[in-house]
């Protein structure tokens, strides 16, 4: 089905490869924006290569001001497959991820990230295509002391690092099931958490069944490195979930997703790009890779026969700036870690130049959206009736 | 400044020029979504050929339905340069501008377009980097009476086409300025107008000068070939501006544009084609060509000397699909004309496979940005402090 993806790794390799070199700069140039320079991999890092997994880098600058020093705060993507086969017992699987991303968050220290975020869902397989409740639900655990955030407080101690750790949660009073982001500072304590917004009936992700949409308003996190928000997976569809975000001051907000096939491939580059713009603050935007085969065959909805494999998680997480320029993505097919080096001086010097926020006319907004959402909305239709 | 717009005329030709075939095709898939196909050009048209500007096609197509037809409408986006030197009269670069659109109409015609739609004030140069009064407040006319309209009312009748007329407007009444649109039926009635809703101010868009923000609201315009909107130009960066064109009902949203230079050029193939997968609607991007030169000096507000030319308008009009596809460009440089065929019926199709506007939660959204309005406001911030 998805046999297009192992055709190549990555769109920005092609162009390299064919685009004679002063055309590539202007291919470049409208599709990606201003470009952005590397970072300097240092020494004590050699030990990455003896991991298998890619790692890029890149840097994004702002102009110097007088009155403020440049805010520089590294940020770590990871985007990687399971670990175990799906058949495997429940804590097996997780500790084997538990297991990977050490190694990959290890590196991510070595390049010295500062807020490191994780996949959506990533201390599991994403079996919501089944619809089967266990044994998947049994993956579901407390935000705040179950054995994942448990393993991140000490990965956070020990690396001196935020992470952003995407799990399946469980109520711990109601026992209701959420998909949830925990939010952990470099001292290991937990900031705070938030449900995903907006949960997707597309396809094989049949989320709905079993968690709902989330209850936590839009947070921002204010850690030591910056103002983040953390828009999950299909929340990236809805311009208003990332517009909140900006509301509540977000300097940085990620995306962390569960993403296949050839329909939402073609909007990835553009959605999360297009909240950076509108909203001028950094995106961050994950995906896992690889394809999951889960024991018992489920039917997708499309009129085909019945199978036991998801779609391929198609990778190619990205950063994007303030002012539409990005990072190049990750492969489509491969683990990897991306580090962004980030001034977040430059939110507020594309906030000066184009004037969104300014000019966004919020009030006429707040009204236009309290009629529209009353049952009796007459929508402003104009026709040769109404003149 | 701008020579980078010279080098060459359009993205999808590098691409088609260099990349082999195969992986072109994965590359275009990654970039430009579901391919589209041309219409066949009629015998009648080769007439075409002996006006000197581009002509593109593309058809966006539907699935079947048992219960409705498809809604086939074939949409014009025309990109021009002005006609005469800024130094003419004002009469005659207006007559001139009429005689240009004239041409480019019937072509339009000979490819049955239903509504046409032109740039953003094409009845002017772009003159509002000058922030001189005169003679470019001239420009502006009634929207009702004015000299423009009826022009087009005419060539409305003529061609049997709804037209989209983006004019300089003065209100018959208070003889403020507004940057309006006019929509204008086949029939040659005046349907109804609507007023730009947000006002740039950055580089040499000195338009605040000029006219201030809208005052029409969101009207949908209720026509007989489907139902559309208008967001002029600097409101596609507003999410919040195309959003309420949806929940109006538009099929259909055209963004007339006049934008140069580097730093909007690579937002450009983002933002309406987002407002199209957000929104399930077409939108049709429409930006003027060639470079405009004024008889004074005027500074752009970025430290560099007087000069009389505004930057090149980098053209590139494109068309995108609900579905995340779009059509190619037409050219940075050259004067043309797209002609794309859209089964409206799409739109409801992609509404039904993503449920954006089923899972949207506008409630939510009405209340928090009702709140986030108010002068008391207080950010969901988490910190150590609040927890």
């Amino acid at each position: 089905m998805m046999s297009s993806c192992k055709s190549f790794s990555n769109l920005e390799d092609i162009l390299d490869k064919y685009i004679p070199e002063q055309e590539l700069r202007e291919v470049k140039r409208i599709l990606f924006g201003k470009p952005t320079s590397c970072l300097e991999i240092p020494v004590e890092a050699v030990k990455l290569a003896e991991i298998n997994f890619e790692v890029k880098t890149c840097k994004f600058e702002a102009k110097k001001e007088e009155c403020r020093q440049p805010r520089l705060v590294r940020v770590g993507l990871i985007q990687n497959a399971i670990a175990l086969p799906t058949t495997k017992p429940v804590e097996e699987q997780r500790v084997a991820l538990h297991n990977k991303i050490k190694k990959i968050a290890e590196a991510a220290a070595s390049l010295e990230v500062n807020i490191l975020c994780l996949q959506e869902a990533w201390m599991m397989p994403f079996a919501f295509c089944t619809r089967e409740r266990l044994p998947w639900n049994e993956f579901a655990e407390s935000a705040l002391h179950g054995p994942t955030t448990k393993f991140i407080q000490e990965l956070c101690k020990a690396l001196n690092m935020v992470i952003i750790s995407p799990i399946l949660e469980r109520d711990d009073v109601t026992e209701v099931i959420w998909n949830t982001v925990v939010v952990i500072d470099e001292t290991g304590a937990v900031l705070g958490k938030h449900r995903k917004n907006h949960i997707p009936r597309v396809g094989d992700f049949n989320e709905s069944t079993y968690y709902a949409e989330g209850n936590t308003g839009h947070p921002v996190f204010q850690t030591r490195y910056g103002k983040i928000g953390v828009n999950i997976c299909y929340g990236r569809h809805h311009p208003l979930n990332w517009l909140m975000f900006g509301i509540n001051g977000a300097e940085i907000v990620f995306n962390p997703s569960a993403t296949v096939g050839d329909l939402s491939e073609p909007l990835w580059g553009i959605e999360a790009r297009n909240a950076a713009i509108a909203n001028c603050y950094f995106t961050c935007a994950i995906n896992r890779v690889g394809t999951e085969e889960f024991p018992n065959e489920f039917t997708s909805g499309d009129g085909k026969p019945a199978h036991k494999e998801f779609g391929e998680f198609y990778g190619s997480s990205y950063v994007a700036a303030p002012d539409g320029s990005r990072s190049s993505s990750l492969s489509r097919n491969k683990e990897g870690l991306l580090v962004a080096e980030l001034d977040l001086n430059l939110c507020r010097q594309v906030k000066d130049v184009w004037c969104f926020q300014m000019t966004q006319r919020l009030p006429l907004y707040a009204e236009s959206l309290t009629k529209a959402v009353d049952i009796n909305y007459k929508p402003q239709i104009i026709n040769k009736c109404n003149q």
